[in-house]
């Protein structure tokens, strides 16, 4: 394809967004097509001959739209926010028409260096405690999986009797990361949480306590602020004094909640966080920026680098010295120019901007709490220190069968995803079945929550 | 920013890059920029007010694209290619204007379903024996990185006891994974090589032998098709024998050299690979696929599902046991549409136009060998199986100087990248200072080939 077929193609799909972002909130949210549909109307085997970029396009639009789930509809109110704002979908394309490599400072220098600028920037911005230094990763999952490795590394002998802690709510990716670390089950504690979700700091002490008596040694500890099921913050400051007490790695995973401390308001939920040895959170969740750009501070670079660093001659340069050669700092070799368009979202919105957009959400996932608190045969399941609500209906019929209502409320959630107009997803909260509803995509207006809202009361009534 | 606004600086953004793309030649290869110069340009806080995407597209021309190295460049003879070809460039654009979060089927059925249809495309396309699956990951490193995981996840207890075998050219990702997935260096093996730079299998063979004498555990042998250094290729049907002879898991990695066996003349260098129990292969090297794209095939899908399953009672859903959740497959949870540019670049290419350019690239590097090898002064290093040429220049004055060579041949290599014109990186064989020059870039043709020998020798004059 010459420069000039791209241009023409180019502009098609550059109209082809802006019109599909236009009319997003008159398609369903979520497709109702059936597990195999798309496999089975494609060809079994890659074309022998080229095919003009004319015929693929027409079946993007015939195939493979109509098989998406629409992350970017203002009714999408499932999981977290996936945020592709239009700035950062311009960053993501010159980013790949640059086509860069950014394993080292000499493989594109101003993407290491640009890198290092707005992670100085986001550190500020949401008020992270000096000391320390980001870098970009894929994913929280692979951030926090490098926190374990880092916590286990630095243990030396004494790893093989570490221990790790973490909260019963805390997200699955940090049970992945331990076992992923070589942590065995045996080895790994799950501490109980409080009437808010949270971890409850005096079970942790008596964790470690019992432990350490036992000649183990504790390695991590988990901390989270804002989990997945219901955005429960966990005590960081006790947290963090437990972990210095037993001198063990103080990871804190704010993947959703973090960004939200671009607001003063929402940063007390952070208190303590200088006591962190890392920390997580994903601008690709809320912060206006499409997916991957998860920020991972650390507070001992040294530390992070000697689990991750490796120097083969083919990759040694002159600068090596006196640079950052980002491939240390995490899993993979290879690495996106990803700083680009987080720099687009924080100079396009500024942080005045960014801030108004957080309230708004903020203040309608309050409005909806008020909703839910106000109206009878509804029940909240947890508090909502940031954008999600959690609830269930309870009709009195059924209420106190906990089976019951799991069914129920299973029935309503897929009777309202149907309609089409709204995507909610559900957790359990203890023992019981929970509706999430997560307001922070950035199209959401008030009418679009209380539509949702609407629906899903319609939704209870039915059978 | 409207979809009207982003509609226009999208299309600024299209034209920007089809300019760029028809301007790269007359760029500097690599910047003459210094370490710092970036940083010191750019303010130290994110801007409180939004700025107008004027400003920072006229910062990205003035700031950032003097300070990138240009992967795109003809003259780009460094590492490996790393390709960003235009129809994967528009896959990229599409993908994040769809902004789909790729982690289960049901967050993006037609992703989800697209990659296994293009996977199954690149399993036929590249000769990859049936029963064996693949799924997009980030990287080879992380791929790899998995394959050590899964390896020593199914000796359960004996990992303990697991040891792990590469070859003394592997690529640097190999021993990372190993450190990674927590096997001690007391328990890794590195294997000697034969005088093409390829694994030794009676070294191997021998060092399986004295290690379960001892009571070990082979655990994990890795075999390489086209190493880094030089692009040699291990014996993959001896290892893969000496592996199934000892259980051990047997990953063979192709990252830049597997794609290559689209051309049915390479697939000899591949002999053996049913053999193998994981493979890896990076279409965003050789195969037109812009970064990141890494294909990561297995033969038992359970293995590795039971090393990165999660399932927390937010992430399920009522289609999970009839379809694929791609998170299960690798460490990340989120995950991009990656396959939708490979589908684009294998239907605008065709298998038949992807194999010409191949054929072009292997043929000069053939043409450039026999320069290399007519050429008094000049000796060549290492064989040429796929794109990848290695030699150095000899003078007589210095012949038998290794160390003088070695500083003979880096001035030599720092004043042909000091041209602007070319960029080639280096790295040891044996104890030899060796340069390497990559031929793969898709806008490199002949007399890019030919300019950069005059230019090397020129260089060779200069003192």
């Amino acid at each position: 394809m010459t420069p000039e077929a791209f241009r023409r193609h180019g502009h098609e799909i550059v109209d082809w967004i802006a019109d599909y972002w236009q009319g997003i909130e008159s398609r369903d949210v979520v497709p109702g097509v059936e597990p195999g549909e798309l496999r089975r109307a494609l060809p079994t085997r890659a074309p022998e001959a080229a095919e003009p970029f004319e015929a693929i396009l027409e079946d993007v639009e015939r195939l493979i739209v109509p098989g998406m789930a629409h992350w970017g509809h203002p009714g999408w109110f499932a999981y977290f926010p996936s945020n592709a704002s239009p700035p950062s979908v311009l960053g993501e394309m010159l980013a790949a028409g640059l086509g860069a490599q950014c394993m080292s400072w000499v493989t594109s220098p101003a993407a290491t260096e640009l890198e290092q600028v707005v992670m100085a920037w986001l550190r500020e911005a949401l008020a992270i405690p000096e000391g320390f230094t980001g870098s970009i990763q894929d994913t929280a999952s692979s951030a926090t999986l490098v926190a374990f490795l880092t916590a286990r590394d630095r243990l030396g002998p004494d790893a093989a009797r570490m221990t790790a802690y973490w909260s019963r709510e805390a997200h699955s990716s940090v049970a992945k990361a331990a076992r992923l670390a070589g942590i065995p089950p045996e080895r790994c504690r799950v501490v109980e949480v409080d009437q808010a979700w949270a971890l409850r700091p005096d079970h942790l002490a008596a964790l470690l306590a019992q432990d350490r008596a036992a000649g183990l040694v504790p390695g991590i500890i988990v901390a989270s602020m804002g989990t997945t099921s219901s955005t429960a913050c966990d005590p960081i400051r006790a947290v963090g004094e437990l972990a210095r007490g037993a001198r063990a790695w103080y990871h804190v995973d704010a993947a959703y909640g973090g960004t939200a401390a671009i607001l003063p308001e929402i940063r007390p939920l952070l208190d303590g966080l200088e006591l962190a040895d890392s920390y997580v959170t994903n601008p690709h969740k809320w912060l206006m920026t499409s997916f991957d750009c998860t920020a991972y501070f650390v507070r001992d670079v040294e530390a992070l680098l000697s689990t991750c660093r490796t120097s083969p001659e083919y990759l040694r340069t002159a600068h090596d010295p006196e640079v950052v050669n980002y491939r240390d700092w995490g899993i993979p070799l290879g690495r996106r120019f990803r700083a680009l368009k987080l720099w687009f979202v924080l100079r396009s919105y500024g942080l005045a901007g960014l801030r108004e957009l957080f309230r708004g959400h903020l203040a309608l996932a309050q409005e909806l709490a008020g909703w839910v608190d106000g109206t009878q045969g509804w029940e909240r399941l947890a508090p909502v220190p940031l954008g999600l609500v959690c609830f269930r209906h309870v009709p009195p019929t059924l209420a106190g069968d906990e089976q019951a209502l799991a069914r129920h409320n299973a029935g309503l959630l897929a009777r309202v995803n149907a309609s089409g107009r709204v995507f909610l997803t559900h957790t359990t909260l203890g023992e019981r079945y929970t509706i999430r509803m997560s307001i922070g995509q950035f199209r959401t207006e008030r009418r679009h929550v209380e539509s949702a809202w609407e629906l899903l009361r319609e939704a209870a009534t039915e059978r």
